[in-house]
Order: C-alpha cells, then sequence, then structure tokens
C-alpha cells in the first residue's frame, strides 16, 4: 500500500472528482535516439495514420463547420504531395521529427504569404495539423481523446486548448497539469464547461502513480493520490453534497429566473468559444449576452476574413433559434495580444490601445468584421457591443462607420441590415458619463471597471485584496448605469465574474440590475441565486 | 553663408531661446587609441586635477549640505589610497578609462557590501566621482558648467541629471539632446527651473555646427540651426511677447493669488528636488505641497536611512520659514522603479504594487522614513501625504503605524511628533469613496487620476487624445472631493500638472477647489491666471 499523497496546486475550475490517475507522457522525447532511415520512415508513417484515426473520431462528433476543417486535415494526411517532401528529408538522414517540422513549417510558411485570403487561413489548418502529427512522434501517439476506463483524471505537463476540446469530457471527470495559469484559455474553457481543473500541479512524473486512485480537490487546490479510507469518505461526502447542491440549481435551469419577488431577471450566457455550445441547451438561457470574437483571431493563419466571421456569427445565431445574440467586436490588446495587430512593448497594456481603440485605429480591420456582422444581422436579433468605450465620439464614429458598411453591402446587392449598436460600461469615464452615450443598450464589464476603479490590476496577485468588485465606487458606478437604463428604457446587463459569484450577485441585483450573462457552467447556480433573492 | 537648417525635437520644458550652439563632444571617445602607460597616467593626472577644479566651482555654489557630499568627492580625488591602484593598473599596461573604471567598481562594490549605513551611503558619492573622471577621461576635459560665452545653446546627445543640476544655466539659455524622453528625471527639472529644453533631436554631430547661431524653439519642438534674418526677426517679436507676457505673470508673484471676485487661492510650490529651492523665494508662494520624496531613493547608494532623510526634510522646512510643507511618503513603482525596491515584471505597473501599498508591504524601509518624518514634524508646519490610497484601511494602517513610530521616538527620548496626515486622491475608488476617508487634508494627484478614469496611461501616445483632462468623470470627481472639504473644513488641493496648465485651470476653479499646487516655474503664470478668473 503506498501511503497518501497530496500535490499542491491552483484552481483554474472549481469543481470535485474522484477517480484514477491518467497519466500522460510528461516529458517529450526530445532525447529519443534517431533509428535508421527505414525506422524514421515507420514512426512518420505511424504518426500520420495515428493522427487519421484520431482526426476520424472528431470528425464524427463535430458540427458541421467544424467537421469540415477537420476533413480538409484528414485529405492532406492522405496527400502524398504533403508526405513526400517529409520522406525526403528523412531519405536524407534527418529525424522523423526534425523532418516533419521542417517541411510543414515550410509549406505553412507558403500559405501564409499567398495572395488569396482563403489559403492564408488555411495556414492555420496546417499548423494544426504539423502539432498533431508533432506530438504523436513526440511519443503522444498512444493517447486518444478519452481515457481506458471512465472515471479518470487527466493529470499532464500541459493542457493544449485543442486538446482540451478533443478530450471526452464525459470520461475524463477533471484534470491536473504542472504548467498554465488560472488566466489562461483552457482554464476559461474548462469553467465554461464546468470540468473541474488545477493548474502549476507541484509534482513530477516519478511521483506520479499512473491508475492510481486519486481525488482532484480544485477548490482548495490539490492533487490527492493513493487518498486513505478516511480521507476518501471525507471526499464522498462532500461531493455528494456539492452534487445534491447541482441538483437543486439544475432544477432551475429550464425556468426563467424570478427574484423570490418574482422580477425577471434575463440571465444569458457567456460564449467565449462556440466549441462549447453543443453541450448548452439554448432554452436555458435568455440568448447570448457576450460573445468575445477574439477567439476567431487567436489562430496563427492571419486574421479572419468576412467569410470566415460570417459563418461564426450565423452559427450562433442558428444555436440561439431566434433569442437575442450579442457579439462584441474584437476585443484585443490588454492580456489578449494578436501579433501583427496589437501594439508591443505597451508599458501598461490595461492602459493602452485595446477594444474599440484598437478597431478604430485599424479600419482596415474593423470593417471587415463589421462587414460580416451587418450581413448576420438579417438572420436573427443580433446585437452588436463595443469593449472600452471611453468617450461618446467615439460610439458615434463606429455607427457612422457600420451605416456606411451597410449601404455598401446594399449596394454590392449583399442583403445586410444595421444591427443594435451598443456599448460595454467598463471604464469610469464611460459609467459617470454614461448619459452622454446614444447606445442602443448597455453591458457592464465589472472584469475591467474594478481593475480601473481601484487601480489595481486584475492579474496583480500583489494587489489582490484592492480588486475587490464589492468597492463601494463599483457598485455606484453600476448603480449609477442601471438607473440610467431604467429611466431611459435600455437594457443593462453585466458580463464580468461578478454576475455569476453568489458572494456578488446580491449587490447587482441591489444595485438594480435585471439581466446579467454568465459563463454556460455557471448558468444554473446563477438562477438558483436570483430564485433566492428579496 | 550656410543656410538656415531646421532639426525637429520633442518638446521637454517649454520655451524659446535665442543664442550660439553650444556643441558637446557626442562620441564618446571609445575607440581612442591607447598611449603608453607614461602617457595614460598623464591622462590620469589631468583628469583628475579637471575633476577637483570642477568640484571647487560647484562647492563655491552648493548649499551647505550638497557643499559636504562635494568636499568628500574633493578629498577622495586627492589621496593617493584611491589613485595608486588605478596607476598600479595603468603601470601593467591598462588604458587609463579601463583602470579608473574597474578600480572604482571595485571600491563601490565594498562600499556597497559595508556593514554601516554610513559606508553604503558613501558608494553613491563614490559612483558619482567615477562618472565625473570617467567622462573627462573620455574626452569631455575641456566642458565645464559654464560656455564660452552666455547666451548659449547647450546641445548634446543627452543630459544626465547631475550634469543638468551642475550647469549654469543663467549662462546657458536652454538645451537639445538627441536622447531623453519628456517624461524623464531632468526633463522634470528643466520645467521646474523653467530652462526650454528639447529632447530626440533629429540631427547628429557631422550636422551641427558648434558656434553657430540658433533658436531653440521649445514651443513647436524644433532647433533652428543659421535662421535666416527673417525667421530670426519673427522670433525676436515673439520672445519679445513671452517676456512682456512673463514680466506681466511675474508681477503677480509677491502677492497671494486672488480671484478676479477677490478668493484667496492657496498656491503652493511642488518640490521634485530641493536642489531647485535655491532658486525660488518662499514669498513667492503659500508653502510646499507636494514634496515627491523620491529623489532620496533614486541613487546608487542603497535606501536612505533616517539621518539623510531627516537632514533633507529639515532643509526644506529651514527654506519654508514657517510656511506649511506638504511631504509625500515614497511614491515608488508605476513609472518609478526603485531597485532593490519595488517589484520587477509587473505587466501593468501602473495597477501594481506602487505608492503606500509597497510602502505597507516594506514596513521596514515604511517605518525609516516615518521615523525621519516625525523627527522633522517637530520643525515647522509638516504635513504628510500618502499615494495612492484606495481604501480607508490604508489611512487607518499607517496612522496606528505612525502613532507607534512616534511614541519609539519619545521613548528613545529623541523629541518627535505627530504631524497632519493626509492623503493624495488619484484612484477613482477614493475619490467616489470620499467620505470614507479620515484624512486631515486631501491633494488631488490628477495626473493619475485622469489616466484610471479614461483608462488611458498617461505614457501612451497612442491614446493621447482619451487622456483628458478635462473629461466630465473627472471633472465630477474634482467637484465631489473639493465639496466634501468644503462640508467638512479640510483642505483640498490639486497637485498634477492640470494645475498650472491656462487650459484647466479656470475648470478647477469651476469645480470648487481653492488651494493648487504647482511647479516653481509655472507659479507666476497660475497665480497670473488666477487673478483673470472670475
Amino acid at each position: 500500500m503506498r501511503p497518501e499523497r497530496s500535490f499542491p496546486a491552483q484552481v483554474a475550475s472549481e469543481g470535485l472528482a474522484i477517480g484514477r490517475i491518467s497519466l500522460r507522457r510528461m516529458r517529450r522525447s526530445d532525447a529519443r535516439p534517431k533509428g535508421t532511415p527505414e525506422e524514421e520512415i515507420v514512426r512518420l508513417e505511424a504518426a500520420g495514420a495515428a493522427a487519421s484515426a484520431q482526426l476520424e473520431r472528431l470528425i464524427g462528433r463535430a458540427e458541421a463547420e467544424a467537421a469540415a476543417i477537420l476533413e480538409f486535415q484528414a485529405a492532406l494526411l492522405a496527400d502524398d504531395e504533403l508526405l513526400d517532401p517529409v520522406r525526403a528529408r528523412i531519405a536524407r538522414g534527418e529525424a522523423a521529427d526534425a523532418a516533419w517540422q521542417q517541411a510543414m513549417d515550410g509549406q505553412i510558411a507558403d500559405y501564409q504569404g499567398a495572395e488569396d485570403e482563403y489559403f492564408r487561413a488555411r495556414a492555420l489548418d496546417l499548423a494544426d495539423l504539423r502539432d498533431r502529427v508533432a506530438e504523436l512522434l513526440a511519443g503522444g501517439g498512444d493517447e486518444a481523446g478519452a481515457p481506458a476506463e471512465t472515471g479518470a483524471i487527466y493529470v499532464g505537463t500541459d493542457l493544449a486548448p485543442s486538446r482540451f476540446l478533443e478530450l471526452d469530457w464525459d470520461a475524463y471527470r477533471g484534470g491536473a497539469v504542472v504548467k498554465g495559469s488560472s488566466a489562461s484559455h483552457v482554464a476559461i474553457l474548462a469553467r465554461a464547461r464546468g470540468v473541474p481543473l488545477v493548474v502549476g500541479l507541484a509534482a513530477n512524473e516519478s511521483m506520479l502513480v499512473d491508475g492510481a486512485e486519486a481525488i482532484l480537490d480544485a477548490e482548495a487546490g490539490q492533487l490527492i493520490q493513493d487518498p486513505s479510507a478516511e480521507t476518501r469518505a471525507r471526499y464522498l461526502r462532500r461531493a455528494a453534497e456539492r452534487e445534491a447542491e447541482a441538483r437543486r440549481q439544475a432544477s432551475h435551469l429550464g425556468k426563467p429566473a424570478l427574484t423570490a419577488a418574482g422580477e425577471r431577471v434575463l440571465t444569458y450566457i457567456n460564449v467565449d468559444d462556440p466549441h462549447i455550445l453543443p453541450a448548452v441547451d439554448p432554452a436555458s438561457c435568455d440568448g447570448v449576452g457576450l460573445t468575445r470574437t477574439e477567439f476567431l483571431f487567436s489562430g496563427e493563419g492571419g486574421l479572419p476574413g468576412e467569410g470566415r466571421q460570417l459563418g461564426a456569427y450565423k452559427a450562433l445565431m442558428r444555436w440561439a433559434g431566434g433569442r437575442p445574440v450579442t457579439i462584441r467586436t474584437l476585443d484585443a490588446g490588454g492580456d489578449k495580444p494578436i501579433p501583427g495587430l496589437t501594439p508591443d512593448g505597451e508599458s501598461n497594456p490595461f492602459l493602452g490601445l485595446r477594444g474599440l481603440r484598437l478597431s478604430l485605429a485599424r479600419p482596415d480591420v474593423f470593417r471587415v468584421q463589421l462587414r460580416a456582422l451587418a450581413r448576420a444581422a438579417i438572420e436573427g436579433e443580433l446585437k452588436v457591443m463595443l469593449p472600452m468605450v471611453t468617450r461618446p465620439q467615439e460610439l458615434d464614429a463606429t455607427r457612422a462607420m457600420f451605416r456606411q458598411v451597410v449601404s455598401e453591402l446594399l449596394a454590392e446587392g449583399i442583403p445586410a441590415a444595421m444591427p443594435k449598436l451598443g456599448m460595454m460600461v467598463e471604464v469610469p469615464a464611460a459609467a459617470l458619463n454614461i448619459a452622454a452615450f446614444d447606445a442602443d443598450f448597455f453591458s457592464i464589464g465589472s472584469n475591467d471597471l474594478v481593475q480601473y476603479v481601484t487601480a489595481a490590476g486584475r492579474d496583480c496577485e500583489a494587489v489582490r485584496d484592492l480588486y475587490d468588485p464589492l468597492e463601494p465606487g463599483v457598485l455606484e458606478l453600476i448603480h449609477r448605469v442601471a438607473e440610467h437604463g431604467r429611466l431611459t428604457g435600455r437594457e443593462v446587463s453585466l458580463c464580468g465574474d461578478m454576475a455569476s459569484d453568489p458572494k456578488y450577485l446580491p449587490a447587482l441585483l441591489d444595485a438594480g440590475l435585471r439581466a446579467v450573462s454568465v459563463a454556460p457552467a455557471r448558468l444554473a447556480r446563477a438562477k438558483a441565486e436570483i430564485a433566492g433573492y428579496g
């Protein structure tokens, strides 16, 4: 019997899981000795076959649009034009890994340099394929999207967002990784899906035992390997309590959110990545309160074209089935750099050229997004929301530009319409001067608002106690905006993390808010909390 | 006749100057061929003698405290214990420059490692001396604090703050340097003294002519070499207008500031560096509204001890002659890093561990400053001001710590008193929640307040138009704080750049402020502006 052993970690997505450790190979096989050319060819073909099999499995589960992308990758893999240059390199004595990487890098560069936007966008898919095969060559070849048995806890060095999306989270109950941060993209995905996840796990491969029983405590932040009977019993009780609470909350999911006094509170969801939508029942919410379009811009394939954006926006609206869909224009900059778009070397990026400021500074990029949005506007109830608005002139300039884009599209014979145009309220100047903004609706971005009001960075550990959503000045500004909305008949919602935290939600309702937007995994809890209010 | 030629630059300190270019050697003589050991010894002795002569000149002009520091340096230079190791290195074949630098670096490291605080502080003086002689060895030997003739314009690659302070700005009329920024320490000094200065001059040595007539236009930002008769006449007219305006403004200097309606407005000065005080008549102001104690922490000699701080604070109070002196506790962090004290690698230093936050996190450093302040408090009317206060608890914690320090000093038999304790209002949370702060007085830090309210960094060129002191939210918060002060009988002043800019001063008086603190060079203009108000 091994003794109980506990490894501390940081919580990235709250929750509990009890299961067996499914240990991913934690070291990359960089030091693997190179085989003969014949052996290296075999390795390449095996990795290619494994990648094809993975892609086929993913295609079977994917939405139409995602499936098309994956099919393109599978077709490439089957094409000798792609593999022959790699085989030639191996024949000249290179290892399979290096040959694959270099041949693919060259092809990706060619695609990136293409005149045609379609081909430039394909560079992204090629990079995806490059990484998949490279990981298999590095020894990840035996790892599929599902563990050997259900009820496993995924434990590894790192977890890329794309890998997270392809893992079967019905079989895996949670994850623990050595790298990463609670602010990372994969942490956001895990919270959205409600998958318990810890990062910064203080352990290495020699300490961990594949297949050992373990408890993932993503409340306190630890992974407990070989728990004692007592520990196990304690966690089983706690898990049962959480389960009962979740069932209680889930019972609210199918109904509109009403306070105890019977007041209706609109509850929207935040969409960070449309991949999560298949797991969410549109009937459980009042629509989408925030779509972060950064997911479209985060790939390596350059900036997304009008067609690709339109496809994504339409998919959202199809999912919503007539419910309002709020799409925020690109909110790059700050802590979200985009190569070739956001400025480098800002001394304080949160106080720099970000959000709408950047879009107005780059009309070439902004117009593409406005065109795609104007075309999507004919598909349902689209609400377009602008981030980081500071002064009324910025909103007015955007409205003028949007109208011009709609006219141009109609002149080209392309169906388009002007959607509702609203704004985020996250800059104190905007909240203080709210009556001067002619927006169709408002959404309070509490994450940024709190950091500007308290002058305490949301990612700065040393001033974390000052970053307080219940700071009186923050609540006063929220109240002011809510009151302005009430008096002028314009919707005011809130889409920051405050809205989904039971610690803060009552204060928001006190401040007069009657619309919130939360991560899908927080929807049941928010609705339950609202039902208990008043 | 050379044709007129104009070189663009950025304005660091506004003004006009007409004179002859005094061109400092712009290239360092790094490529100088090494002489024989005998020649190198001669170079060393010549540089030493020139440095001694410079120090003697400076001692003749300096205040008592500064003179003592310079005398220590002069004594070191006369001491063979310092020079013999350098001579030994040269005898072994090293060049004078390298021998000097390495011998001094070794000694400085010894001083820095000393147990005794006094010796550690001396490391700073040694470094100063090292740089002075090194510059003379590098070919700066013929450059004294004054140009060959009065009415010169100093033109060079760079201008260190210490060099700025030793130049004779009655003889030099202004400066133009290739490096630097308008936010640099030397720019602050130039503005405080009213010396016209441009930085980022787009020129190199081959374009510039030593002794050529030139116009320094530190309004538009250019240096015009060999101006045509027409250009010259135009600038002479403009200079005459500015001169008349300055005389008109100066006529207000000797009187208290009154608005046209006869209301008294307290006008204090900001002190960035006590070196400027000899040039300011205390009777021209109502006291010191802000002392930035960072000047004490900016040297290389480690953090300043209680004695050194007390000396500086006493000197300020002696200068003020009974007028109130406001001293701000250390406001490090943000754009003011201090090695060994401020955190490295913050993603947004303006939203990080700065000002009072840092002082409270480092009670070892903070207590030394509070002790020096408590001891200075018995010398006159001392007001101590805390930067970056966000919540009332921070003010309360500081007051408790201060009281304890006073008790300890009295128990040690050292005279001390609790001064008035006030706070900067620069974080929106504090302005919004002002009634919750039990401060003896308030001073609005508009530079930071504007950047937090508008979420636009004060040093970020790309969002400069959003960084607007007249933003309605900013004026509302200023009005709120002023009104709170009026109702509770506590002084509210404003010590940011807004207070000394005629574009903004009327709005501040409209908002209810009746106390401002400005750079000494802006005092006359501010008083004249106040006289025209109402």
